[in-house]
């Protein structure tokens, strides 16, 4: 106490601010983990209050008076830095531009909207009523413009990049659209061909039911195989699968167990994982700081689907998947041989729902989203002719229309939370997961047989210096390029898709 | 977005600081729970992490630069208030008090030092070992004396009674010296009269070990009797049963299980269930804010006590509580008959711990900790000497030498986590409970027939408006003389104990 502590200097002072608000949103993280898990009913309100105030002070943690300031001073030592220092300092300056562009009260009342939002959307979902969503959609919608447009002022972006960069910086409109236009060609006569080959196949023996604790032995089994330590994570169910960032050496995900369909247990507990070893991966060193984060949401993205699609759809992880899966869930072994695995796993869907769509399908969910939302973000398409439009393109893309709106434009709680400029992400991240495992299995070709053993360990030795340890004190483009030599395009995806669904033998 | 908000009054504004800071509380109590009951091992770091930036947010809000001010403008406005504000006011000021006295670098200070010294208290304890708690113990006191120093001077108490006065505002030592002198008379005369009476019982039949799952479908009925609603509360087990405050509608507690011993987890569910039932029972209009929560550990430790003393050790209770024991733990019946629980129940213990002691050696525990933490504070004992002190306090009031400092000295971990001031609740509540039980069963007769059924009804109609609703918008003081017609004392508790241990018939 004698002694008063050594004046921090302006860059320890903005990373002390900015690492607290995201030991706040890690806190939030798990408050919203323990919402979807263990929290009674009763909570709801409560659990809401705690969050909005943390909400409030975060935001004046990162967007107060005299954030930007403080932030001049600390880019005025910039030289003295390390680089990863530079770049967190960088990423401190970004955060602070999308809170500082916003008005608080602006962001207040897009909260309360889409909180109230959310609830027409739960209960206009299943009664096929637009009509109830209609009007305070638009409401909502009208207030995003606003809000992209004060941040498009402060980026110098257009209004849909300014939303992108958000959540995704360095995966502006101008990497997404041609690479989109590319794909809404190839996707459609391409699963045309598939199916038709498909045809020929034998029908797949259907899994039987399996009781949840089994899929959960099982869940735990793939969690482990994947590098998980038992010392530092835990599976639990929730209905919407997700896994919780900022929480290193405690990795919570959850997956959802449905008796009849144990194949959504599998995938949605490797895509889980997959987000998971991520941000495991992450450098503790940079721990809660704004460059210590996941570099976007494209590059979590293809970190899941590495794993749920790239390798757990791989001829050799399903011949370790079939004999595991019969030992742990039991009963008759011939849905589980693992011609009949491979069979059923690579099978094109009929459905209407992105979550549940085949690899080469899936992208283009997203493309018609992505269309259509930034059309209803310029006014283009105003929100009565919604339905319609999004049923047109559907059928456009896939030759059959949706038959409710649980099936067709409702279906995403995205836009009733108020998450525009999401969507393109969850396809890039495909994009990126195959030209990274291409690049991975050229690189190592132990990974793809150590697959057929249960073994990811070459996989993420590999994976984990390129893009885990790097965190965002990269920036996209670099992560990218470093990691496979190019730049992110379709190409790997388009080779990928075309060896797994035409080349490789039939079951 | 078009019109500004309405400009909040200097009133409404300090109301908002404190209340986020009361629900970044109830975020930390929540993550608390978390840690005790779900968090990988490996989360520790993170989530110490976590919790110093919700303290330091925290205390920023309460005790930051121009609070003070924020408050003198808000009572310069108090007569325009309602009663139950210019409570709230108070309520915030005193916390204000407590926070605005200790320069921040001494509070970061001490609780780096208390989390320290958890870690070798823990090790110190099995070991057998005071040499290696002396020193940092030492250093922690002379810290707390700076500490209550400061806070004495704001406060205007002694330094001892500045530390009271956080956890208990209105519980002195005025209050307290002349009741623990007297008890330390008559307890000890008291339990030998008890014991030679005692002496000619039949042996209990013991319990036979009960498996967890029994034991815990027993809690969760014990819970729900009791009167938690099924869709507002959760039980969960922790080797140091808590329950998690500031959280209206989400109200959890945990218990012990102990194969071997049936009755801890009882006792711990009684006694949780009934902080639990206080804390549910707290103004909703007031939830976060300081006037909105308990009025202090007395009053919840009165609230506890009377579930688990005075409501969970009657005859009648207990002949409601042994047919339900024999049928959820299930087993030979002989054990659970209602005479052979009242017997087994009644027995005083010859134990050496606090948490195990029965009713009426439990207040000489509490005394012997509050005379040697008032000579430690003042410096007329010094750390080196305090196993010595302790053993001959313990021998002299009990007849007895603790043979460890396991039972004796460390058996608490209250100083290691630099919690002084905090005892004299725990015997001052069992005070509270009797003198409130004794007044509830004489205003209402249907109390205690009621128990013989398993309601809890009648007890909390008379004590939810007495005690819970008014939470701390009235002082110790006035909530005691209104709900008992009487300061506290003493009396009740005594006339309780001869009561049920001398004069009601034997088993």
């Amino acid at each position: 106490m004698s002694q008063p502590p050594a004046q921090p200097d302006p860059f320890a002072r903005v990373v002390h601010r900015f690492a607290t608000a995201g030991k706040l949103s890690a806190a939030q993280m798990m408050l919203n983990w323990d919402s979807q898990t263990n929290m009674p009913r009763g909570g709801a309100w409560a659990r809401g209050e705690q969050m909005a105030a943390l909400t409030e002070v975060s935001a004046e943690l990162i967007g107060g008076d005299g954030v930007g300031d403080a932030l001049s001073e600390a880019e005025e030592m910039a030289a003295q830095l390390e680089p990863d220092e530079q770049a967190d300092l960088k990423e401190m300056r970004r955060t602070w531009v999308h809170a500082a562009a916003v008005p608080k009260e602006m962001q207040a009342a897009k909260a309360k909207m889409s909180q109230e939002l959310q609830a027409i959307w739960t209960e206009a979902k299943p009664a096929n009523d637009f009509n109830a969503f209609s009007g305070p959609f638009d409401d909502l919608l009208k207030l995003q413009r606003e809000i992209a447009a004060a941040k498009a002022a402060a980026l110098g972006t257009s209004l849909y990049g300014a939303l992108m960069d958000e959540y995704d910086p360095g995966v502006g409109e101008g990497l997404v659209d041609p690479i989109f236009a590319d794909l809404a060609e190839v996707l459609p006569p391409l699963i045309q061909e598939v199916l038709e080959r498909q045809a020929g196949w034998p029908e797949p023996i259907p899994y039987p039911p399996s009781p949840v604790d089994r899929q959960a032995a099982l869940s735990h089994r793939l969690a482990i195989a994947v590098g998980h330590d038992p010392d530092q994570f835990r599976i639990d169910a929730a209905p919407h699968p997700f896994s919780v960032p900022h929480s290193p050496g405690d990795v919570r995900f959850t997956t959802r167990y449905d008796v009849d369909h144990v194949r959504y247990s599998i995938m949605a507990t490797l895509h889980e994982a997959g987000h998971a070893m991520y941000e495991a991966g992450l450098p503790r060193a940079f721990a809660f700081r704004p460059g210590g984060m996941a570099r976007g949401m494209s590059v979590h993205e293809s970190q899941s689907l590495s794993l749920e699609m790239m390798a757990g759809r791989s001829r050799e992880f399903l011949s370790w998947l079939a004999p595991l899966m019969a030992e742990v869930l039991g009963g008759d072994a011939a849905p589980y041989r693992a011609a009949n695995v491979l069979n059923a796993t690579r099978r094109l869907d009929d459905d209407y729902i992105r979550v549940n769509a085949d690899e080469i399908s899936y992208p283009l969910h997203v493309i018609l989203r992505y269309r259509l939302e930034k059309a209803l973000l310029s006014g283009d398409l105003a929100v009565p002719d919604l339905p319609g439009a999004w049923d047109d393109a559907f059928e456009a893309m896939f030759g059959r229309r949706p038959p409710s709106l649980a099936k067709g434009c409702l279906q995403d709680i995205h836009w009733a939370a108020g998450l525009f400029g999401y969507f393109p992400n969850y396809a890039m991240g495909a994009l990126l997961a195959a030209q990274l495992f291409e690049r991975a299995t050229s690189d190592d070709a132990e990974i793809l047989p150590a697959l057929g053993r249960g073994d990811f360990g070459p996989y993420f030795a590999w994976v984990r210096p390129r893009v885990h340890a790097r965190a965002s004190l990269v920036s996209f483009a670099d992560l990218v390029a470093d990691a496979t030599g190019a730049p992110l395009s379709a190409e790997a995806f388009k080779r990928h898709v075309r060896r797994r669904y035409l080349e490789e033998p039939a079951p």
